[in-house]
């Protein structure tokens, strides 16, 4: 049971009922013997269904393959959570009748902060989330989880790096907006928001690298006025998008 | 070198130095003879300037002592985090001639994400935290870390339980302002935000208890487009806790 690159191990109860409920493809599904409970009984029910197959493992052996610690009992073997393309997640937009929004994340390289902006961007009604090659979490299992379940369902584009991302957005008709503490404050920007847009944001502590500053056609400051002088990056990302979704809506 | 209820270790090069930077009460410094950099450079300085003793212990000692797994070379024992009372908070806001702004976590249990709101707290200008006793993450070094220092600054009261702190509010003048989707669209609610108010928050996964959402004077969503049904609580905070910056803004 060595792993492969096209495979994604998946850890915990509402991680594979997540990926149960959202289709996910599934090869397998391991269970320990003992492990008990509602949502064990709503996992087997659900692969019986779907016709994945179910194998029992000891829970020793699913402590020692576990990469979180925290199997719960439960672990499944899916492919690996495909990256999309820049022209999916603006297809995405497009057939949903919606002008484009979409984050793009310069340098995150914390997976529970990725996690929690793709589920973040998912609640937000947002078309997918674009991240570089490099400086970026892998999309796995930890994301997933951190995302409860919205890796799911929103696509997750990479791009070569920031600077190519925000120039083949712009290509495609979207205006580019850097969150940065040089900006115009968000909520006295006048920018009519409804166009096609995507959001950048810089990795915690170090914020957006210059060159992704200069690309950006706009600037966005989130006010501040504490002696801690910055968001929790997904924070921050949340913050931002609800001021664009308030606009959007033109409240 | 047990450790006392009424003492906080802190681990990591960060934390320490906010805690130097923000007067906190240190007793004692420990630096791994071979750690380097900038930032110990700093501790060690600071330290000397305030007449805190520095020690040295090995680096597989203190790994054996953090909790956090994450001590980068220096530890410092501080007095705890001391709790605050409502009347603090609520004359923090008076001394600065503030209208009170404050958020009361309603079964908040992640350290991270308890962490996470009171840095955006503090960083929004809030005048402080409010928690029960019960079911909610103490108020440790984990915290301190997840706030990036900002419990250093922002004071955190305990109340008994989420409803005697509600009504303890409203003796006090404030309104109270539940986070609930079955509340008025944050962005349509034509309440005046102006007002001394506390925003509640409900813990992840449970939302707010029946009893705390009956209590509150207002309920207010978080429009919400998605197949995942809820953001992450810290992340709705910093959501609720802008809009209500922006109006008191007059934006």
């Amino acid at each position: 049971m060595a792993r492969k690159e096209s495979e994604e191990w998946l850890e915990g109860r509402n991680p594979v009922l997540e990926a149960l409920h959202s289709g996910r493809k599934l090869k397998k599904i391991l269970l320990a013997p003992g492990a008990r409970g509602e949502s064990l009984t709503a996992i087997a029910e659900l692969a019986g269904q779907q016709g994945i197959p179910v194998e029992y493992l000891e829970k020793k052996q699913m402590d020692r393959r576990s990469v979180t610690g925290r199997h719960q009992g439960v672990m499944a073997v899916a492919e690996a959570l495909p990256y999309a393309t820049v022209a999916q997640l603006l297809s995405r937009a497009d057939a949903r009748g919606e002008k484009p929004l979409l984050l793009l994340l310069d340098g995150v390289e914390d997976p529970h902060n990725f996690g929690s902006i793709i589920r973040t961007a998912e609640v937000g009604g947002a078309h997918g989330v674009l991240v570089p090659e490099r400086r970026t979490a892998p999309l796995n299992a930890t994301v997933l989880r951190a995302s409860a379940g919205a890796a799911n369902y929103l696509p997750v584009a990479r791009v070569k790096n920031t600077a190519r991302g925000i120039e083949e957005l712009k290509a495609n008709g979207c205006w580019v907006l850097g969150a940065d503490p040089d900006g115009t404050v968000m909520w006295e920007e006048t920018f009519d928001f409804t166009a096609p847009l995507c959001l950048v944001l810089g990795g915690e502590g170090t914020g957006l690298s210059r060159l992704a500053k200069e690309k950006c056609d706009l600037l966005l400051r989130i006010p501040m006025y504490g002696e801690v002088s910055s968001l929790n990056v997904s924070v921050a990302a949340g913050v931002l998008l609800y001021e664009v979704l308030r606009r959007r809506q033109g409240e």
